[in-house]
């Protein structure tokens, strides 16, 4: 299995049936249980890790190399059950693809199209909860929720975003964006479930909340950033403010969306125009802090082209446009019994990111 | 000092100097300290007794009362440090003061004033930042942001939100406005710190980020919600759906707001559209789970007439009138130096909430 080598070695926690829950790397399809090297390794979250800092990334990361170097035991992924690989702080999610942007301007509010004025001046963010952000597998239960006016019911409209998540270890606040690979400490892959009919009915004018609230997927593995090649940012006019300068690293990743098993898109991470950097960049700026377990997500990342859309509402426009899967139904929003599975590597295929999956139950 | 009896005995968490942090109730202006009674009265924080459930909550009291009737030692309120009481899980803030909304509206919206569509059929809410939630004394730094297009400094236009805050204990979804009283503990007061001129230029689409992310204070004395009396919740029109429904109780707390030692306002909460066990169950109809600590806000309290409103945004024509203190220096946002202090009690005056202060600092 390429992309889970020895240059990659995404961390994550797993148990075995009747077992506790472990730190361990992954390394092709196998799991290498990290517990017996004690210290942060021993605990059942990478909390105490992502806490140490850099320094001791680099140095938890050469201990790794040589354990496995050692030839240790390791145990197939599909014996395994993976968890949650961190305890989740407060969770963000930005809006920084500007494809993405522009389609949902055009489809949920076509009287005024276009970017928000403030869009290609900050990163624009809010808070989400955390406590329902779930690992990968975790089926998802379909919301219920105000349909509009004197209307309740299971949402019709029930969507994905795909995404790519941040995890923050060293806690801080005004992070500078050349800080950025001191405080965060790696990336997973993130669906953020929407229910497109409640968010029209509720979101104005202070945002998305049930429409989104109801569940957010992660992938299990947490890949360090340190092993992600980076490319350099996009191009961004107006010049961004002295704080959110220099743009600091972006990241070539290839995302790959699967309906119930056809490939329905292509979302291209690159195209992305607000780096990671300048996101917390922002997120911290007036003085908010950030902590350990702290999860930021880029958006919804779509790219410029009709299959590079990070969601079925910009797939589908809206359902009218359906999509024909591979054993020849059609969808416009997904329905009870769909499974979406988000994947990614990076642009040259060596580092997998895995991917963050999810079944809807009715 | 009355509001501080036994009918009240408000739960915080305290330190002496070079002490560790202990659980305790007031009683009048003395502090009882409750960690030798073991078990989650042992604990640093409140947490373990609120997942405890009603039943325990019941059973502590009845320990606590007997506790206070064989006369423990005390120590004065002015001889401890207050700290957080519990440990914030998510934090969500609602926005459920018709005056306020309508206010906000005409203020910041005047080509659309009056209620959003959907005001008057669910409470709208969006989430906050947890790890912002201060207790009441710390400081809360001016902070920068955007203010408008290739502007960046620190905000002209911070405000404040005078709120009612829920604690849940009980975890819980799809909770039901009959199950409010199984899973919320106490109650606390809120001021939700507002940068007005960051908010105006970041909330649409996704709603309030960095204008509110950088501090929220709280009272540090966790009311029980079994020691206040509701009264009838207020008439809704049009009926709200179901699972809205009945509207569970209201309290009458009243609020006043000192601006550097000037009530300013008084703002009245049995005026609330929403009540907090609607809140409860709007937030949790999606699906989505409440945890202990979750702390959600009732939004800016105001009442109908100009002495009622719970945000100087509203006091001040959003600082176009701006109002004259006691020591004949006018404001229409904070100052540098600024103290703010919200207090209430109940209508009767018997059951004090305490307050929640905060100086701003540059």
């Amino acid at each position: 299995m390429t992309g889970y080598g020895l240059d990659n070695l995404p961390y994550g926690v797993f148990s075995v049936p009747q077992g506790e829950r472990r730190l361990g790397v992954r390394l092709g399809n196998e799991v290498v249980d990290l517990s017996g090297l004690g210290g942060y390794f021993a605990a059942p979250s990478l909390n105490p890790l992502m806490a140490a800092g850099r320094p001791e990334w680099t140095a938890a990361r050469e201990a790794v190399l040589d354990y496995v170097a050692s030839g240790p035991p390791t145990t197939p992924l599909h014996a395994v059950t993976l968890h949650l690989p961190f305890d989740v702080a407060d969770y963000t999610d930005f809006y920084s693809s500007e494809a993405h942007a522009l389609n949902v301007g055009r489809i949920l509010r076509p009287s005024s199209p276009g970017l928000p004025p403030q869009w290609r001046h900050l990163p624009i963010g809010y808070h989400g909860r955390s406590s329902t952000v779930v690992v990968s597998g975790t089926p998802i239960r379909r919301p219920y929720g105000q349909l509009g006016a004197g209307s309740y019911g299971a949402t019709r409209r029930l969507d994905i975003e795909a995404e790519v998540g941040f995890v923050v270890g060293v806690p801080g606040r005004r992070v500078t964006t050349g800080a950025f690979e001191d405080h965060v400490f790696g990336v997973v892959l993130v669906n953020d479930w929407s229910a497109r009919d409640l968010q029209a009915w509720e979101y104005r004018p202070l945002g998305p909340f049930l429409a989104k609230s109801f569940a957010t997927s992660v992938s299990p593995w947490v890949v360090p950033l340190s092993v992600l090649a980076p490319v350099p940012a996009p191009a961004q006019d107006p010049e961004p403010l002295d704080y959110l300068r220099p743009a600091g690293p972006a990241y070539d990743l290839k995302l790959s969306i699967s309906w119930n098993g056809t490939v329905v898109s292509s979302p291209p991470f690159a195209s992305m125009y607000w780096t990671a950097a300048q996101q917390l960049a922002h997120l911290t700026s007036n003085g908010a802090s950030v902590r350990t377990g702290d999860l930021y997500a880029s958006g919804t990342v779509s790219g410029p082209s009709p299959d590079q859309v990070g969601s079925f509402l910009e797939l589908t426009a809206n359902g009218a446009s359906p999509v024909t899967l591979a054993d020849g139904s059609q969808r416009g929003f997904l329905l009870d019994g769909d499974e979406v599975v988000i994947s990614a590597t990076s642009a040259d295929g060596k580092i997998g990111l895995g991917s963050v999956s999810g079944i809807v139950v009715g």
